[in-house]
């Protein structure tokens, strides 16, 4: 179903960040003069997005538009798997995993696996991204392998914990369905490098190509998420028109009038100003995992250690998730009264898609009845705007980033934002934000330890390096 | 099933501090002078400890040692609910659900409520800690309530959130069952004060006491958290035991000697050298959302805004939580190439409940085949292993926590090793680690959005705050 013009106009999210400025939360906020002095950084960022979209590692800002193809493709995959399958599996991790995590949280009932088959339409969904015995063993205690789709993603198929998975499943497959193991299994890799599109051409597995210069963390709009999304019932194509439109409103050259740019700047003055932790805290269960996807993408795109000219900076700010109003019971006496050291990005929907009544009782009692009459929509929004009231009245610097409902366009508005806001904040910092040079080290040293070939210097050097002291191990 | 003093001596965790020191992370590590120079701030926190453990709010030092009869009560409903009922449903917020959701993950299989009800032989559990209108619509989807039992956890009786949510469930009850209602319904509460003991009594509901010196964070060990545990199977005596036998090992008045003192004079020094983020991250599912209910004990006891002495300070470090493996591929490029701002502590098992085997297969392509013949058990510790030498290696603060086995003993432990860190740590900033006052303002507006009477004057406050600008609003 393809939705008018008017509609999506309404469906556009706002980005508020009144309580970012001083005028608002007194001392420790941003002036319109200190966002000014920022024009000159703000333009080169733009002129940065707006020069490499398309080349190098930025192939994902062209995904909202050069997929129509692979849109039909994945549809019609995606009818056979959820007529087929009862359950639908991803081995993967990293941008593998949380962006399928976090739309199928958004967009599908949110106890999907728990629902009668006839009710939820859809196969059960499991996104297997670590790889603790126990965690494999208790997917395996509740699948019945026969009846479920593998999804396989690793672009480069090397990634141990998902080829190791592969090998397990693929394995048990074998044993039980010979041959037709082939038709439970689908990667989703490079077309034309690595091991897993080796595999999957001799195995004779369906595939899914993750373009070249789409990075893990920016792949949620490609294949990596959209098979999984199609799966689940969710109209992919809205998703991507939500992603066009945000784009498009990422290209304006004024400020104040884009809403990447914007949150760029003002998380870059932040930053300066030494507040090294971003809080990214949904006011809906249906966003909690957009959190887990915010914090990779924001953390592993800006922590760099050197930026383009090789200068040592040790650039990044720390992303936090937080679930409103669950964490202001956790949370929250921090927020308001410990280090100001943070911005808080609170999520809010103006229209959750139930309302439950709070129902009389207990009249008596007027400590209790004043909630009866109130709906629980009205109860998480009083308390998101107080939690916003309470800071900005603490002086601590928060935005809001408001969806008018929870669905496909607003979802592809609100993770292409976030992209987009990333790629424009990395280049304010003259870093590279697409690559992950400090992750080697433990890939390697993990190589050692398993005895793979190639890396018998690594073992060198672990078995070389300063053993333990028990007088620093406390039993 | 008593454990024989053997095998608990097999089973005490170990706190390893090796990659908090300069001598293996360089110069952001600790020296044993700088220990040592902390030696007066170490022995008067242990004093406070001693001196006010059992009074006050810090009746939660006792719980492992008082409640012989009240475990007895605990597990006699929890058999009787188990055999009773197919779900049990906690209705409760902050430390009222993070212990229980965290002993559930840990210590019952990892799909419990997908097993079928002859395998798992305990009820599904639902912790309901959030006032989203879907989810509870959610909720109400899944689970037949004539077949649920509901665990009211508040124990002020005024929580907003969990009274609304017991307004709800407790008319559906009454629709269906009539007068039968109260025989689904627990209320854990204050014995002493507030609505819910109230509603208790009037309605003829079972009770359980949150005794008065246990704030909510503090709370796992008290009925909150033990009788979720006890309907669950788990032995909460040997938890309780666990919890004991820490205690007595965070009484030894060497620093080098007692886990939690060490573990709280390292964490003080590195908050005083600019750390102000400490990073949880236990590499096993089952320790996840212990990771959940330590950002509580951690964010909540330690951030205030004054100290004892009336001073403004805005103590606090915040904290954060990840997953390993899983978070390597999000945050371990941050950790290692960031700010130098954080402490990470690793929570690692020695040994796994669970054992599984990666197969053989593509002898050919070595870069795959490397992983055959090891088990995942080999590779998460390899991995564990591997990221602490890099971080290491980057120079990073980072320590790790070890339980032989992931049991009730071990979780007992760690849950009073963290408690009493936190306890010496806030009496190292001389604040009170036991309120949260910082909560109040938010409180306080949304009964005043939601007409709460008495609250006419935050209302009128509200109404003549700043209105929102439309020039920073951007849609």
């Amino acid at each position: 179903m393809a939705h008018t013009k008017e509609w999506r106009s309404s469906m556009k999210i706002r980005f508020d960040y009144n309580n970012m400025m001083q005028a608002y939360i007194g001392e420790h906020g941003i002036t319109d003069e200190e966002i000014f002095a920022k024009s000159k950084l703000a333009k080169n960022a733009l002129n940065f997005y707006k020069t490499n979209r398309g080349t190098g590692m930025m192939c994902w800002s062209e995904l909202p538009y050069n997929q129509t193809e692979i849109v039909k493709e994945l549809n019609e995959t995606a009818r056979y798997i959820c007529k087929k399958f009862k359950n639908f599996v991803v081995l993967g991790i990293g941008g593998s995993a949380l962006g399928p995590i976090a739309v199928f949280q958004a967009l599908n009932h949110l106890r999907n696996n728990e629902l009668p088959r006839k009710v939820r339409k859809v196969p059960k969904l499991y996104v297997e991204d670590n790889v603790d015995p126990e965690r494999m063993a208790s997917l395996l205690d509740v699948i019945d392998v026969e009846e479920t789709m593998f999804n396989v993603i690793t672009k480069s198929g090397s990634t141990s914990e998902t080829m190791s998975q592969f090998l397990i499943i693929s394995d048990i497959l074998k044993k039980k369905l010979g041959d037709r193991a082939k038709e439970h299994i689908i990667a989703t890799t490079s077309e034309n490098k690595g091991n897993l599109i080796k595999i999957a051409q001799r195995e004779g597995y369906k595939t899914f190509y993750i373009p070249d210069g789409v990075g893990g963390r920016f792949s949620e709009l490609c294949p990596v998420g959209l098979l999984t999304a199609a799966v689940m019932g969710v109209n992919i194509s809205e998703m991507l028109k939500g992603a066009a439109d945000m784009d498009k409103a990422c290209l304006n050259k004024n400020v104040s009038e884009n809403p990447a740019l914007a949150a760029a700047v003002l998380q870059y003055i932040a930053i300066e100003k030494g507040n090294n932790i971003s809080v990214m805290m949904p006011y809906a269960d249906g966003l909690k995992y957009i959190a887990d996807w915010y914090c990779q993408l924001w953390g592993e795109s800006l922590g760099k250690r050197i930026d383009l000219d090789g200068k040592e900076v040790f650039a990044g700010q720390t992303p936090v998730k937080a679930l409103g109003v669950t964490d202001q019971h956790s949370q929250i006496q921090l927020y308001t009264e410990g280090p100001f050291d943070k911005v808080i990005t609170f999520l809010g929907v103006d229209k959750y898609r139930a309302e439950v009544k709070i129902p009389d009782g207990y009249k008596d009692i007027p400590a209790v009845s004043f909630l009866c009459g109130h709906t629980l929509n009205e109860l998480i929004t009083a308390e998101r705007m107080a939690t916003e009231y309470a800071l900005m009245r603490a002086g601590r610097l928060n935005q809001t980033i408001m969806l008018p409902e929870l669905n496909e366009y607003t979802l592809g508005q609100l993770l292409m934002f976030f992209e987009i806001q990333t790629a424009f904040v990395g280049a304010m910092f003259n870093i590279d934000s697409f690559n992950q040079p400090g992750v080697e080290e433990g890939k390697n040293a993990t190589y050692a330890l398993l005895g793979k070939e190639g890396f018998e210097d690594k073992k060198k050097e672990l078995a070389s390096a300063p053993k333990k002291d028990a007088k620093y191990i406390i039993q």
